[in-house]
């Protein structure tokens, strides 16, 4: 029987990815950092963000979109928030950085928000969001993307995905950590939908003509030269179940992620064939004791999470998650197991780390 | 020919609301703000929230949910955060005095946010993040509601309907004003098809089984009496269409009035047979010239909302609109002609006036 899967222990695989971005030319911390980010996505089962992409990141570094050592720029420096000027560094560890810095201006100040602008694929935007969990802050991460998304009664992208991530603590329950694209899905689903010669579901994009699309292929294709056409907002077509709803919220992260920091935004933000757009982030964070006790807080937070977690299913439905939940669930089974690849995800990255010199990846498990 | 709307002018509108505020024990200002908060839904063209809802006010003073001289306690206050317990006063005019605070703290801060707890029903979200537009300060507003929306794959009600208001200022345009429900629809559109005695769209709510609602009033009831059922998140039935999104939103809304401030929260906030529950609401205000010149950022703004107004429209549509274009225009024809009210709702509110001695409305067009 084929491998399918196999597992691999989160250590070495964030060991491997490291020396692959140091191979690039990435400094220790850098390497580390994106390694970190990247790795998190696989064990946390949101393979799509994970070491699936590495191809990505190693293609982006060698064609010089990404930049190994790009100044860090710091434009504007207030006890409240951070201007960062990646000059098209990775996304991820210009990432780690500026969330460093809005927690530390956040536990001066009350509360503190930064934008960088000129970086590129950030990873899970939850990851950040995460990073002020631990210091009993909320934490915030929106990025903008290349635009593929279509206004409510349109047929012309106008906005990206724009994810809006979310993350607060709690005591026992882990937190709850919302993560979501403000699209109703993203290109990487219309993508799986199109290898499948599957049609497209009504209210997840419209066609060129600004009607619903309902063949990936042709609409992936008329996206691609910006002939029209494009993902919906969340909420979907027209106005019944209340697109315009979606749209707003991704118009709400370009303006937080790149209009207040002076950057490209909307249709600006584009992939071409050889490059892909440079975006903007925004990152928040916000000290829970500046409104209570944390550890009540906390407390608070578990009994929510708790009656969520309890809330009676519909008939046919086995259980009802909160946000994070699955990924939390996810992250235990990958301590406890190694994180989960699919075979092709391994055999794709240990030539990765062939060509650039850094040794196989031993594997855990295989199924 | 009946009369179907009449036009009154805004600020006759607003005395008038005012006096019957005033009649009923509030305070010249709170009067007043309560009747500014009114009197904007229908000059903004959002009538569900407008003066159609004065008997509501009128009943809570009168029956005591609503407390006209309650004590606004100040239970937190931090250079970037306050924490106010409402102990029951009319939403809007806490919030109006909440919001002030709130951009007073953040000129000082850059950056300050604010829970106002055991309040009622605050009117339209976007009056209170708009407060923070002339100050050219991003302004922030949600607050939770009776709970009457169920999770994704559930069957119970766990959250309200948990709007979201986003305003940011424009140069030339106006600016833009997201505030939406975070559920796909209210319970008032659902009471529009009891009425009318339509069937429910799909996505729109489940009923006590978690299947899909089909028929409004055994839904409405099922969940007056928390038999089971209720409105959909954002992204309706499952997660084809992404519903788990919109419910992250809500319980994200909840966590920051609420859980935030020690509020109740969830399923503890609910309608009775003789009161509405107390919700509580949360505010923000992040200054623009903390990131860049506001100057510069309008302009963009104006270049964002200009790419977005011109974005070609989809066969069959006529236009595309950005969140609040709609809201402006109305707003600007209710300057010139007066505000629309409809005639049923005008003799109501007449014959509320006539009730607490507040004289006539003069009515400026008639149609």
């Amino acid at each position: 029987m084929e491998v399918e899967r196999v597992r691999v222990k989160r250590e070495h695989l964030e060991a491997f990815c490291q020396q692959v971005f140091q191979s690039l030319g990435l400094s220790e911390q850098d390497a580390q950092a994106a390694a970190a980010v990247l790795v998190a996505a696989d064990a946390r089962g949101i393979p799509s963000h994970g070491v699936a992409r590495l191809w990505r990141y190693v293609n982006g570094l060698q064609a010089g979109v990404m930049v190994p050592h790009a100044p860090i720029e710091v434009l504007v420096d207030t006890p409240s928030s951070i201007v960062i000027h990646a000059h098209g560094a990775m996304g991820a560890p210009v990432s780690v950085k500026a969330m460093k810095r809005v927690i530390g201006k956040a536990r001066a100040n009350g509360a503190a928000f930064g934008c960088v602008r000129d970086s590129n694929h950030f990873g899970i935007a939850g990851y950040y969001a995460m990073m002020a969990m631990q210091e009993d802050m909320i934490g915030i991460a929106m990025t903008n993307t290349a635009a593929l998304g279509v206004p409510t009664f349109g047929r012309q992208v106008m906005f990206g995905t724009n994810p809006i991530a979310f993350a607060v603590p709690a005591d026992g329950e882990q937190g709850f950590v919302l993560d979501m694209a403000t699209t109703v899905v993203t290109r990487g689903k219309i993508e799986v939908y199109e290898r499948l010669g599957k049609g497209l579901p009504l209210g997840w994009a419209v066609d060129k003509t600004g009607r619903p699309a309902r063949e990936a292929h042709p609409l992936l294709d008329d996206m691609f030269h910006r002939l029209g056409g494009g993902i919906l907002p969340l909420g979907g077509l027209g106005e019944l179940l209340s697109g315009y709803k979606g749209y707003g919220l991704a118009v709400m992260v370009d303006i937080l992620c790149a209009v207040l920091c002076g950057a490209p935004f909307g249709p600006d933000v584009a992939d071409t064939e050889t490059s892909s757009g440079r975006v903007s982030h925004f990152f928040g964070a916000i000290r829970i004791d500046t409104f209570r006790d944390p550890r009540e807080f906390r407390q608070d937070m578990d009994r929510l999470l708790g009656q969520l977690r309890n809330c009676r299913p519909a008939e046919g439905a086995e259980r009802v998650y909160f946000a994070g939940q699955k990924e939390f669930e996810a992250e235990k089974e990958s301590l406890r197991m190694g994180v989960p690849l699919l075979a092709k995800t391994y055999d794709q990255i240990c030539a990765i780390g062939k060509a650039h010199g850094v040794s196989l990846l031993p594997v855990v498990e295989q199924a």
